[in-house]
């Protein structure tokens, strides 16, 4: 971390958006299972994605957020059709964001500011515009580009192409472990949120209460076990820009 | 499928053996989270070779096999080391096979009969030979030769160097939902294995007894809803003698 800093690339799905807030249209299309599909519909899109990518057999995120979807609702013997596949995935167009999103991004200006996302071009800009983040970003780069998802190399490549800066140059937040190893093995300076207290996860097992959302959080919550660690941690967005200007490497 | 199979070749884990047959193991070492840590590990496991190879970043099954472990306990804030891991992990050597992997290799003599699996030449040489199946395959054949996991297409090419047989005359069988896409995209004729009564699922959701089980078997007991399905499943590995004899495929 020897290199000056010139840009911030954020994930956008579960770092600077909460993919949960899809919780509530999906409730009212099936009462009583709103987590519980939100919570499979989110491990099986990212599975999705996955494997797309190995069998070099790209869809966009729009048509896997689609067919995890389906896989989701159909396993469950839910009834269902196009229209309201449809219906339900346009929530992941008006996602919810983390109270922490706004103030960093603002407080980053006049650095480069970035989301970096598996989502559409189509996904993201929607996604950007609804929330009233567009404004507070310089570059809205999707995969898709590449037709390769997170953590290919080829998907974080494209920060490097469309921002003109090098990859010694990029500080890349993110909340998902894959996304943190994909971006750390590539080479970004790699800063870590961590979105949920494993000190929760703890607590309900002393309770046992091993649930959709406990599995949830044991698969998707925590830092990988793999070779490629964040450079930092942090609690909070808020804690970017002090975190960077303290030790000098930015503005 | 007008082509005459020449080769059955079987997927290992969840197919021909018990990936659950590691429960016993795990309870003993951590009593009443066996089945929890159990599910999370598999599906970690799988996670993890999927992400290792999108990364260009490949380990071998054994070593993310340990690395998936060590992810569950850690998040699941319990104790352990290295040794213990290492103990843990052998069961994988000495898993369980389905009551109906030996009477069908049995009945497909003297049709060629390979194992295809992401798990390393070592861990499918003992298990095979722990199992006493190994006598029953002409060929054992690990995606390691050319390091990549399935469902990457570089796993499904080994068969065709190693058996020398057209991808056209192969019937491929599995259970796992990405393994049977894989092979399918690959140009394999391919047989489901459907391990898990869904009618199950749809039992427990009544009773909303929403588990770890239950987590893992939305997850992982059913079809993908992506492109590239299987040509035929069957419940039981006993029916697939029968099928292509009747239908003068093979043999």
């Amino acid at each position: 971390m020897g290199q000056t800093i010139k840009a911030f690339v954020f994930d956008a799905y579960g770092t600077l958006y909460d993919v949960r807030s899809v919780e509530n249209a999906v409730e009212l299309a099936f009462p009583g299972r709103g987590r519980l599909i939100t919570h499979v519909w989110r491990m099986k899109q990212l599975e999705y994605s996955w494997l797309a990518t190995l069998m070099s057999r790209y869809e966009d995120f729009w048509c896997l957020t689609l067919r995890s979807l389906e896989y989701t609702l159909h396993s469950l013997n839910l009834s269902f059709n196009e229209q309201l596949l449809q219906d339900i995935a346009s929530s992941y167009l008006n996602l919810t964001p983390f109270d922490d999103a706004r103030p960093c991004l603002e407080r980053l200006a006049p650095l480069t500011r970035a989301i970096l996302s598996n989502g559409s071009r189509s996904m993201l800009s929607s996604l950007a515009v609804n929330s009233k983040l567009d404004r507070l970003f310089d570059h809205i780069v999707s995969v898709d580009a590449n037709r390769a998802f997170k953590p290919a190399p080829q998907a974080y490549a494209l920060i490097e192409a469309v921002l003109g800066v090098g990859r010694d140059e990029v500080a890349f937040v993110s909340s998902n472990g894959f996304d943190i190893c994909g971006a750390k093995s590539f080479g970004f300076t790699v800063v870590r949120v961590a979105r949920t207290d494993t000190a929760n996860i703890a607590g309900s097992l002393a309770e046992m209460i091993v649930d959709d959302l406990f599995v949830f959080n044991l698969m998707r919550a925590n830092a990988e076990a793999l070779n490629y660690a964040a450079d930092l941690t942090v609690g909070s967005l808020a804690d970017i820009p002090d975190l960077f200007e303290d030790r000098g490497f930015a503005g």
